[in-house]
């Protein structure tokens, strides 16, 4: 393997030749050997290939860099972003909590990059680009992390998360609509209940994913503070007068998304707040999707021993010993995320709340947590919604059974001969393995007619739409 | 003890003469001994109390009940709310999953009290007021409970926790101000930083606090939806028409909170997301709270072989054992609430998560943790306004000798000289144990007079405010 | 009310004239209202009794506390052991992070009532006992609220949380013995899986709860150590020689629990990872009572629209408006039983992580967690245990039409004639909604004897007993 | 790209030309495109690649498998532990929670490297050895996976995390006895208090690693049971007679780790308390770290403004804007993975306790968070270790500095003249800016020589020594 020297403020360095970090990442790479290398989220790299950018563009509009340096820095920054560089980001999750590292990182990645960009070799004269003075003028890790974390966190929900659950409750809704007139027995605490429809059962999943993304949404707005411009500690020290309002205006222009500058600076550094908000909001989707795929599986057992109403989609053999098995993988696969995602809200909570001072230091911890699961959730939807819920379909022979055989359709009766005598009708039958209406004649509570017309199962599931 | 019998549908049941619950309490009150008695918190009793009233209004408005047990219903039920009757309401959390038995002991001593009132003698004669048919008249335990809850979370939220925080947050607020021009040294990974104001710091806190109270504010909305008039399992069976939009109503008005009926019935009962999104809030809250008391418990610590910035009031001698000593008490009780909400968090997602089918039988879990954690966040901000906050006071000596010592002013040097030498004089200064001004005219860098000109830590502070 | 004048180190304060507490614990009272009064748990108190006691005579042992002293405070730690002195302990868990009130408390309250034991009035002429030079003799709070906070931890494992899960765990594995004849059909993924009987199902449920004992036993150890002894940071300041072992022994004396001294007291002080240590093996057996009340519950769900292949003993009406209704209440109480302990290892974690230096300051919070759950386990385990797990009847009924339905039968088939003929036969079953035995001498795999030989439930749960 | 035709029971999959993975595999990397692909741990596979050679081994032992059939098996699995098929375990964690498809992965890649080794070509001709029914003989993937994931489990704590963390407490027991005779203050609730050395600081930190090391050594017999021999149920069906513990056998021979069959097969497919038991101790590891690491970055704090008791290596610059600052990054590593293993540890016990019937369904979820928990740990130690605990000094002259000025040295007054009377000294003494001695005089309750005599600072860090 071949090398070339690079320095640092603390001295000279052995760099591997074909790469384009610096000394800082590669004493990173040295001091960091935790866990699987490169575990840092490339998508947290793309948040700072955009703020690079931005960064370079309002240095020159306030008249602190040069035309020529924002065009290098730029082109790098759009590599950045098309992919092209992506094994040039060695780093860990686990380095310094201020991320300085992946900070730096980037910017000797971009700064070596430009010196080739501009017709030299890297390693060769002097830098036409400086990491620190000029890709990093006017910012500090400490403000560039987190903005970094919070384009990327606000990307991803917007591009994965929101997208992939609003697709699954796009189905569940159609599903909600199809099954509307379809009449099931209802259960509570896992026991035969009032009946209701199997759309109305739906709905209630819709109703749970609509709260869960409108409750996303509203995070959103902490979520798009940017610290930028606070640099070291929130003074915004060796920033141009107004650079901190033009930097957020350009980083909104190049993501196309409603980004502004966080009006407190110091909690943006400190606290990452906004964080543990949006992830709260990520953690009550996974709430909501447990209960519903639980439902689903538990609704599609069987095929012969269980519940057995609805059908899901066979979309692999279940079993490598139990030939013909077929399992309900995607609910599997969901409520596995869906517990990930709660472990990782623990994660994001127990760093957010242990910032010092002017510096909260479990930044990468909370970035890769939360990225993490906004893209399984995301991807989670996606994969349970094709491969699971578009292929629910009712077992109308069945549904109609446990239907016709619930003794709570004595409820019906509440209003016309009291509580009482209604829990006695339905004690008798259940005791005596027969039907109610055999036992509400036989105690004389009501004649044939009349338990004939009060008890109508599909009477008893609209008194809400009426 | 004495003892009359009560009875219900599964038989009779000896209860203790003088309370007023009934058969299915005392059935409960033997059947979960679990924990402590009455661990079921009041504040939803009370929930219960204003909801059993609301029913009793539009039941009666709706034409299904008598006037005159609308107004026996609504007396006792005031006669809750006034706490007269606290002691009748003996069990515990711990009991089955949907409150159906709380539901009951509510239905059981209005209809007992109820009696009384009317001129008898509880235990004699026919009841006044049935527990089943008249005070939960078009009511389940599957929609009273989660109403009750949400009554409760609402009530103490409005009632307690955001008044607490907010309390807290004017006195942060107005110490931020106050300390608006004290320069101090700011501290990154607890390490010698760039210089802030006291007051920035301080301000820091009050944006914390600011997004937090907004997060829980958007909450409401969700938590103000009540499952009331979904009855068994959603559909509102037994329930007359237009009685969901009529009970909310009703509660709305006998509260003067904002709640409706919600929209959708299913998810009401299956789920309980408006608490787990609420107290995501809370665990927002607690998160940044924490990082509050950590500061300001550093900033203050000492006496003499501490940071010692500031002072905090002395409330109580400190220890048993080392005379004279004095406690950050306030920030510690107030760090020991974060870790509980952080707790409690957890326990109301692992409860959420598990709703089946049409009812979450996490719901007694739910309510106790929520409110457990609504009423620590909102008493101990007060407690630590009171007896912290208002009497915290910086100490200038110390924030001066220790801003001047500082090697980080160097950085102000950065735009003048680039990084690289900067870094090049706090090492020299640092190895030598000198001031940077001696180092950074020896180096040749700078002159005295650049020096004291471009190296003022009060200028350090201010480029976001100009 | 009346009042009686206290004094500390800060000067005079106010105090019920009924109550034995003094200054500081008044002060306490007044500084820290959060949340509901008097919640440190009275377990806390009780251990500091036993430590007191200890004390006492360790210093006597070793001449430096006068016989009388000792017996006069020996004599009030036997009242407080007897519960006469419960309304004594005013405080809350939500005050200073060591307990330091607490541990005042007690000291005053010795103090007082010693005085009043030693013929006098409390309140009149020079106190016969001093809070702190006698009482506190040797101590600290530092080193004696963890100590209390372990003997009440220890105390209620062994008196509550073993004998608890032990019954149930007798319980079951009697069933386990009583089914062990009892073919079923086993379930998978929720889903039909090969037989197996509910004896064996059971059997795992003891297991679970064996291996949950044995884990928290091998916690014991670390639980038993005890800091007493040094005193305010560790070094055992003020302690006369051979005090930590000789205080730990009158303890172990007391308590009759085998109790120790910590060999390292600064860990004792500054961390309280065995309170962490023995929460997880709570939060263990917390995720096996989940699985087992889950399992249960699923069981016994119907009456005729669920699983029903057990059930479980009807303890009270299950709903308000559903007459009839039986519900597997005691499932439910446990679970939440588990939610909770699970949430609470998040809030002891989270307290245990975040010592500093000499002390950990999140002792009552992380003592009162502990304390409930190991209540809540133990307590909940009985409750489940009376009014369910010895009432689990086995519905043979319905076992025997499930397992005669299920196609995994089909597996036996495997060895014989391999998996993918075997998964043919299943999914040509499953397709035309015939039997396993019609498809498979349809397709010509087996003739109708060898299937008869080949396809015997009862055989297939047995290859690990032989 | 190439595809060949692979077949399962549900028909013909195109599968990639150059890979050896078969349909089932294929289908579940399209049907789980969930977060980044090939995120299942490879450890698990090696897991697997130990137990498909112990398994060939005892089916042939046992007359159920050819020696040919071994052999072959036998030696992909030697490269697959080779790490030579890296690149064919394509698929994710969030597939089915039983793992089936990982097991297939396995199975398939066996069958067709095997096919390969017999002399064929891959797709060509009779599969030498079949997935289903020679690979997976006498297993199902419900025995498996918890078998691949006890042994990766176990290994990783043994090879990784056990080494880890003994590497790191090692050092700090040699810190503890080089600094055993450094006098310093002692800090309790962040505030100065009696001495100690800074020796015994550190004792109570291995004291602490080294109970965290014996709690976790407990949980490692419950981790050795494996699941192996119970198949599809738990009942072994399908397996030869003796085969559950002779599989045991060949395992711990072949991983050098003394594994062996679980004594319950029901439990060891049903419920993995066993991951939740030992990740319970790895919890315990990381709140003890990050007590120990928050202990050294607060001591080393500084260089000026902090408390700069001790100082740490300087790896790397710390920031990109301030020159010449050093921060303490491997503290904030090491705080960053004990924040993730609290996190991990409520994933895990979600997914634990959610196991239904005879499986528990979040298999790949436990294992990966396992894995990752036991690895950060282990890698997390030795980077602390190397790069910060090894490199730590004490800086004498702040340490004598802080000792000097401290209050809190009146405690050893206590037993010469009350608590009382030297709180008055420290009280008058901190009011006036004096010191101890000054004002001890002039108060008149110690003469200088006395005090000179009684207050030694050195003297109060040793009475449990003697």
């Amino acid at each position: 393997m071949k090398f070339r020297i690079e320095k640092d403020t603390m001295g000279e360095v052995r760099v591997p030749a074909d790469k384009y970090w610096g000394a800082q990442t590669e004493r990173s790479r040295n001091n960091f050997k935790i866990g699987p290398p490169a575990s840092i989220p490339l998508d947290i790299v793309y948040g700072f290939a955009h703020l690079k950018k931005a960064a370079a563009y309002a240095n020159w509009e306030l008249g602190v860099l040069e035309e020529e340096k924002r065009d290098l820095i730029s082109r790098v920054c759009d590599e950045i972003l098309e992919g092209k560089l992506d094994d040039q980001f060695p780093l860990v999750i686990w380095q310094t909590g201020s991320g300085t590292q992946s900070n730096m990182n980037v910017n000797e990645v971009i700064a070596n990059r430009a010196h080739e960009l501009a017709g030299h070799t890297v390693g060769d004269g002097k830098k036409s680009i400086q990491a620190n003075d000029d890709v990093n003028k006017s910012q500090s890790s400490n403000d560039t992390f987190p903005t970094g974390m919070h384009i990327a966190a606000y990307t991803k929900i917007s591009k994965v998360t929101i997208p992939g659950v609003t697709q699954l409750r796009d189905t569940l809704d159609k599903k909600a609509k199809e099954f509307e007139k379809i009449v099931k027995i209802g259960r509570t605490h896992l026991m035969d209940a009032t009946p209701l429809t199997l759309g109305q059962e739906f709905s209630g999943y819709v109703s749970q994913l609509d709260h869960g993304l409108k409750a996303l949404r509203n995070t959103l707005d902490h979520l798009s503070e940017l610290a930028l411009g606070g640099t070291a500690v929130g003074t915004g020290l060796n920033t141009p007068k107004g650079y901190d309002v033009l930097v957020a205006k350009y980083i909104a222009q190049f993501t196309g998304l409603p980004f502004k500058t966080a009006p407190n600076k110091f909690e943006a550094l400190a606290a990452h707040d906004a964080m543990v908000e949006s992830h709260g909001a990520l953690k009550q989707l996974a709430v909501s999707l447990n209960k519903i795929a639980n439902d689903i599986r538990m609704m599609a057992s069987g095929p012969r021993s269980g519940i057995g109403e609805i059908t899901i989609p066979a979309n692999e053999p279940g079993s490598s010993i139990m030939p013909g098995k077929v399992n309900p993988t995607q609910c599997e696969a969901l409520t596995m995320v869906c517990a990930q995602v709660m472990g990782n809200d623990v994660a994001i909570a127990v760093g957010g709340a242990q910032g010092h001072y002017e510096l909260n230091v479990f930044k990468p911890l909370m970035a890769s947590n939360f990225l993490q699961s906004a893209e399984l959730l995301g991807d989670a939807c996606v994969s349970f919604d094709i491969h699971c819920a578009v292929g629910i379909e009712p077992n109308h022979k069945v549904i109609k059974q446990l239907l016709n055989n619930s003794l709570m359709l004595v409820t019906a009766l509440n209003t016309k001969i009291g509580y009482y005598k209604a829990a006695e009708i339905a004690n008798t039958a259940h005791r005596n393995g027969t039907t109610l209406r055999e036992e509400a004649i036989n105690l004389g509570y009501v004649t044939a007619e009349e338990y004939d017309e009060w008890v109508k199962p599909e009477d008893m599931t609209g008194s809400l739409k009426d």
